[in-house]
């Protein structure tokens, strides 16, 4: 099980950009998300498994969740092509070809879980289409009623890996539905019913605006919690969607945008108006030359390694020159501001001062 | 005082690309070098001034060497136009472009002295001009008399600055002279009886063969050895150069290459054939796929945290995803290889094996 609720940071290629395992640990990080396409492309599952399972490849003994790899060939097929062109959908899988060197590959429900189970994450999760925003209501149908039985399918395969291999991985169930009110709590009723660990809900943050991510999960969520189980919020994880969904009882959550501005220049701190300034509360580009003097840490109240040992300036400096430490500490304080975020939530849920934390931190 | 000889690597911008000043002392680097004229166009020595000189700057409390700016001058100036297009050499000193925004800029010895003297590190080195290869003789020799009174120059101002700073800098004088045995040797002669802290050997590392570096050298060094300072060769330091010049007497040498062949992915070790692949014999390249599913460390005889923790199977990949974290930690293994090289080479000279230790190495 995992302490709960849990930011969950992206290691794409079975890394966190820039760190070091040392490095997370030092940060209070207990676990990361992989991607199954990508490491499915490479260095392949079967190279994975044959090397002792994806946390003895990435030196890693936290726990790791992988995702089915539908999330990746559907997104990253139709950003490439038209829908037609580069994926072929059929009641049996996924046909797509590889971003790396256009060669043709076939993801199905069993297939997707096999390369999961020799990853050999801790969580994985059950092989859905997570259709394109927007899509219309006769195709969220379709899809939707084709994640379902690719979800049982996912499911059978699963607990036959999990006994074949001798191993007890904990797979998640994923509700879809697009935007759709009735389609969403189908999802949610129909997955629910299912014999899964935890449920994941999908395709919530391809939309438009954070309002109408939050009334898809709202349509699901009172179905999810009653059956107890952990709750994934997939591809969702800014400062205030942890405040958002952690308080509504979404267990965990992953996004690669703490990671990814810190490499493009960006560190997280609390000096934006959190009323008026809702794009940029939270982060601030480290470019600005009034940093190219300034002898504070990123953030004066944070007590990570970058903040004690490096100033502004410095940063600054080697942002400006395109050296690679700056992405490295860019990244390791992001993180860390976030892990120090989701500690303080789980304090304030436990001691009950939660809503009083959200208003110091949302005003609202 | 130097621990002698010692590796230094160069950390151009105030930093040793992708590394902590903590990695660096886990490492066990003493020192490392920075370029002027990098700093002096970005941030600026004055800004390194106000905010406290250099080793506050990058948070290093170790020792530092900045270079005169003259070698970059020179051969960026001359690399990106025709000699007499981007640089312009008067007596006063040079006038050059900027390589960042084509903005003009004028150094002279006493210019190079003040920019090092608001950058502050512990050795600094007299404004030289580093001739182009191959040379005239007839330039080499007005270049050479210039070089020589721009020591005097840089010699003064120096000796003012340390006055007025209230610094206790250490400044190199460099001997020139192209590859002109008279010359060099008249460089020698004149540098070693000016009151310079320590000699430094310019201009070797940009002939065509090993062979012409090592004559260069072998030119000048009775005279300088006879000085008992400190003797630093600039921008060399292979393996074979430590043990060629280590072994003369040259206390101390720089070199990018370590760092810079570990961003392109190779990884420092012994596997060559010492007397047969002379190019190779001391480097692999990670990405050769013989090294996809191998779990040995980079080097089996390597005590550094990469070798301790990683395998070559997960740094291969992480260097074919270009993952950043695949050049900080070859270029952690590489400086990790050549510091423990150097401590091999200062024991061995220590305690009279000298010779039996580069037998080993060289096969000679």
């Amino acid at each position: 099980m995992l302490n709960q609720p849990t930011f969950v940071p992206v290691g794409t290629q079975a890394t966190i950009k820039s760190l070091t395992p040392e490095d997370l640990k030092n940060i209070g990080v207990e676990i990361f998300f992989c991607n199954t396409y990508h490491l499915y492309l490479r260095p392949g599952d079967k190279t994975i498994k044959k090397l002792g399972g994806l946390h003895k490849f990435a030196r890693w003994d936290g726990k790791l969740i992988t995702d089915s790899g539908g999330f990746q060939v559907f997104s990253l097929g139709r950003e490439r092509g038209s829908e037609g062109k580069l994926i072929k959908i059929t009641e049996d899988g996924v046909e797509f070809t590889s971003h790396l060197d256009g060669s043709k590959h076939f993801f199905t429900p069993e297939k997707s879980l096999q390369i999961q189970h020799n990853l050999a994450a801790d969580f994985i999760i059950a092989f859905d289409e997570c259709t394109p925003y927007p899509s219309k209501k006769e195709y969220a149908q379709q899809a939707l009623d084709r994640t379902h039985r690719w979800a049982i399918r996912s499911l059978q395969e699963h607990k036959k890996l999990n006994k074949k291999l001798n191993q007890d991985l904990k797979l998640y169930g994923v509700v879809q539905g697009s935007f759709y009110k009735d389609l969403r709590q189908e999802s949610a009723k129909f997955i629910c019913d299912q014999d899964f660990d935890g449920i994941a809900i999908g395709g919530v943050s391809v939309g438009e605006s954070k309002k109408e991510m939050r009334q898809a999960v709202d349509w699901v969520l009172p179905t999810i919690l009653k059956t107890k189980k952990p709750i994934h919020l997939l591809g969702v994880g800014e400062i205030d969607d942890l405040f958002d969904f952690f308080g509504r009882g979404i267990t965990s959550m992953d996004c690669t945008i703490p990671t990814r501005i810190g490499r493009s220049g960006y560190f997280l701190n609390r000096t934006g108006n959190i009323k008026t300034d809702l794009k940029n509360r939270f982060k601030t580009k480290i470019e600005n030359l009034k940093f190219k003097d300034n002898q504070e840490p990123l953030d004066p109240n944070c007590n990570c390694y970058v903040c004690k040992n490096f100033d502004k300036a410095y940063i600054h400096h080697l942002f400006k020159t395109q050296e690679l430490l700056a992405y490295r500490l860019l990244t390791y304080h992001n993180l860390a501001f976030m892990i120090n975020l989701q500690n303080k939530i789980r304090k304030s849920l436990k001691d009950g001062t939660f809503e009083k934390l959200k208003k110091e931190w949302l005003g609202k």
